[in-house]
């Protein structure tokens, strides 16, 4: 829906046999995910919530960083297409050396799982693996590098509300700096179109932030302005002494997200935030649970997209997901 | 069995859709729930020990304090109802507000689990999500508070002895003023009409414990007296020193349960206790291991009896459990 | 194949329901074991790496020692063979009498899984609880008396590659004195009719090593000279300092494997290595990722074992492995 009428027909499958970013990903297979992850919500909404699509297949959620929600909602996607799932959750500190993970994974690998979700505090982790293992892998955040199955719900979120993703006018606000979000975000975005702002206190941008394709700026108002989307990112409280941040009371004031700012966005904007948030500094309570807010729908969607990532990469072809019994 | 046939007919479902508690049960609703543990008690015997009653639900097991036992407990009962199960260990340090605990209850709702089964440590936080949460909450020990599938297991465990409830003696002796168990069974025991006989030192004795309707003592001698049923509670190891028990050594002097103490309860008297035990403190091994314990079969029972709430709150039909393949 | 014509029939059934120790097993159980895997190592070869012969079954994966290795492979050999698994780590702390490790099993029991695999730092805690268990108790690894599947795995690959294992020269080679893999190893190889070699500098040499059955020598030059196996043990990096061993580097240059040692070997030697590697250390990295290396297919064979010890305990028939859908 997003592409013109010249270009190639949509892609029936991805191309690569990993989900290792959004980098990589070209617009018709972003638009596959996405039509794909549609299909999954609908199996999500009946009362036997289940489809036999991976039956027999092993997937393995290997976390190498601590995260209940995002190993939840990919242990659900699975549990709902009926794989088998392993979730190890792996101390970093055994696993310092490059080579040892590495021997990690090799040996995890010979143990045959088809798919392997994979989070690390490693940039690139994921990538260094996908060149030597058979299994799938699929990037559940690494570093501050790329989180792609965060980007694709996120899209799918704004495509639900919003039909379409092009032309759409998003503001991006937060820490930036730490964050694979925006990275995965803006390349999504741009990707399909949208116009991307970034905005953060100077010592939480990113340097060269426009190298992401976006537009940056320290003004919440200004990256507020006319927004069709608005999405929160998350402040660490370890960020919160010290040079970055001078007070909580401080960065609420000037970058925090309440109804007053949201008055200068879209009337039909959305509100967005990858969660967990942290009430009352980088958004207000009324804002979090206001009429705008979709931030319960990302969630919910997750295991959606995740589900169609999932399928995509599993060999199945895309006809069968529904019919199947 | 134990209403009369005055009152209105047996019920054939929960009225809530949540268990938070004995508490709000009625003793129709308590009966239901024994009667359908009597035919899950059947499945576990079967050499295939599996219904496929809730395949496609998803449970999830949400433990904001660590239990092995209970955790154990549950998750097999759901493995053999075929439902898809999901454990989540949760430090209570990351969720000590209750805004925080609503936040990660809510994203968690979010993925669509059917029931959530959850222990906090706080008295009335599975009451508090109750009353957002689109899904059947299960309590599985809130704080001091309730422990509600406990002492339903304790009651089926006595009715399979005695048959009955009506009118036995239930001696429940132990640390009571830091339990749940005592406050559950006796609201349930009540309910059914047993006569309840709480046993404990002053120091360990609630304030105003006849509010739970029970004969209050401190003569362990007097609360074994004819008793058809002895329960020892567990007594905490870090209680042992300071103001509240002298020694281990003392303790047991004064309120373990001997076989020579057991002489004074009814001949065919049943020893119980809800684990984990602390032999030679407030059980003595002779008794723990004797003839007329039946603590094994109280772990045994827990699965049955979480079989049939799980079963009862999913809104399935009473009538199809056994016969289904 | 190891049995001469003279012996009785092979083995169709094992003769103990549980797996304690290679200590009990007959040459013609482990040649049952080793065939019953061939047949489990084709389902894993499958896209459908699953068949349903323990549906309905219970097994409990009972860790006192954290172990993701060994856990993960007997998890997957459960989700393959479609059993119900629950996967319990029990920190030792609290278990450090054998009357609570008694009772946390007898509690266990009481919830009726239909096998317990565990693994215990103290010599023998399976075998104290085989003897009260209905349970089948698979050990996997008991302090540093026995592992039998590691064992089982071992044979299993030696075989593949060897097509027996009678006559074989094989070295076994690192800290012996630790070790429960070269226990369990000497005893099978021993069983059937290998020739084992154990070299170890002199401090981590068992006292009385040949109660084992094998050939000790403190020259690696010795142990590898014409050897058909060259079996590597870890090195604990906790014994690197004091009195076990001088340094890593001394320890690499006199008894690690290297390409220049292997040629000893016998021209078609295989090298093998339990896991987890310490590259440099006992292994260096030419020969662990060399043509002669079949360590990762050692991981890959453990679930296949894995399957076939689950298989054969659980009762079922051994005709019907592969046929039934």
């Amino acid at each position: 829906m997003t592409t013109s009428a010249a270009t190639p027909p949509a892609a029936v499958a991805l191309r690569s046999r990993h989900l290792l970013g959004i980098a990589g990903l070209e617009a018709d297979e972003i638009t596959l995910i996405l039509d794909t992850a549609v299909a999954m919500k609908e199996i999500g909404g009946r009362a036997i919530k289940k489809v036999p699509t991976l039956r027999g297949r092993t997937v393995v959620n290997l976390f190498f960083e601590p995260s209940t929600r995002t190993r939840m909602s990919f242990e659900i996607a699975e549990k709902r297409l009926s794989a088998d799932t392993l979730s190890v959750a792996v101390a970093t500190s055994s696993v310092t050396k490059g080579e040892s993970l590495l021997d990690t994974v090799r040996n995890l690998e010979a143990m045959s799982p088809d798919m392997i979700v994979m989070r690390h505090g490693s940039s690139g982790a994921p990538h260094l693996l996908a060149r030597t293992c058979s299994s799938a892998i699929i990037n559940a955040g690494d570093g501050m590098h790329e989180h792609p199955t965060q980007a694709l719900l996120d899209a799918f979120t704004i495509r639900e509300h919003k039909g379409r993703l092009a032309g759409l006018k998003i503001a991006i606000i937060g820490d930036l700096v730490h964050s694979r979000v925006l990275r995965s975000n803006a390349l999504l975005l741009n990707t399909m179109g949208a116009n991307v702002w970034a905005c953060a206190p100077a010592t939480l941008m990113p340097s060269h932030v426009e190298r992401f394709g976006v537009h940056a700026t320290t003004s919440v108002d200004e990256a507020i302005e006319g927004a069709d989307v608005v999405m929160m990112l998350r402040i660490q409280h370890e960020r919160m002494h010290g040079h970055f941040i001078p007070s909580v009371r401080e960065y609420f004031t000037l970058f925090g997200l309440t109804p007053e700012r949201m008055r200068r966005a879209a009337s039909d904007a959305i509100v967005m935030h990858p969660g967990p948030m942290n009430r009352g500094v980088e958004i207000d309570s009324a804002v979090a649970d206001g009429p705008y807010s979709v931030i319960l729908e990302q969630v919910s969607n997750g295991v959606a997209v995740r589900m169609a990532v999932l399928y995509l990469l599993s060999g199945r072809d895309a006809n069968d997901v529904i019919d199947e019994h």
